[in-house]
């Protein structure tokens, strides 16, 4: 069956969560967003493009900072309502520098820093 | 730093979302949402617990398909909007009674189912 991104249900801001996990590792790196332009775009290109909510822009991962992801596949999960991109990563996926977004874990009642920037 | 589940960033509706991974795989299983309540009590419990966006109700995951997620850790990402739940999952994580949710491909333009319901 060809893959339709009308066909996915988006919130009322017409957007849906997408989850990047890297290819290798199994690390899950990040959560954003895309809209239906945006995940068009990263089935034709295999670069990953989100919707960025605070600069209302298409975000294509890692195009000022080299840190781009690489698609590997693309999952819809079974409600239609969420996507898993899997990913090569290039350097950090956060903004901070770190490989991944949840370096804090609160597991334990505490807030306890998982990593530190890569060098 | 104690953790406090008010210093999450929550949408209008008073979600965040809330990614589940297998600890000894890292398969991505599910996404759902919580609100503060349910991530207090995920702490408190160790049994993963959402919010039913459809039935408006606290989700003990598994409660009656005894498919439970039992928590190893939970991680908040770096712009406090998303979580990350490290877990032990009994059975099938997905309501169709497959492992994960995330059970068809789109990359190649293309629906392909990537596995069948658990036997």
């Amino acid at each position: 069956m060809s893959f339709d991104p009308a066909t996915l249900r988006y919130d009322d801001r017409g957007l849906i969560p997408c989850i990047a996990q890297e290819e290798e590792t199994g690390e899950v790196l990040m959560l954003a967003w895309m809209n239906a332009e945006a995940v068009a775009r990263t089935l034709e290109t295999r670069r990953v493009t989100y919707w960025s909510r605070s600069r209302q822009a298409f975000w294509v991962k890692g195009e000022t900072s080299g840190h781009v992801q690489t698609l590997v596949d693309l999952r819809v999960d079974c409600d239609r309502d969420c996507l898993l991109a899997v990913v090569r990563q290039t350097g950090p996926a956060c903004h901070t520098g770190r490989r991944v977004c949840f370096y804090t874990s609160v597991a334990e009642g505490d807030e306890v820093e998982l990593m530190a920037p890569m060098g």
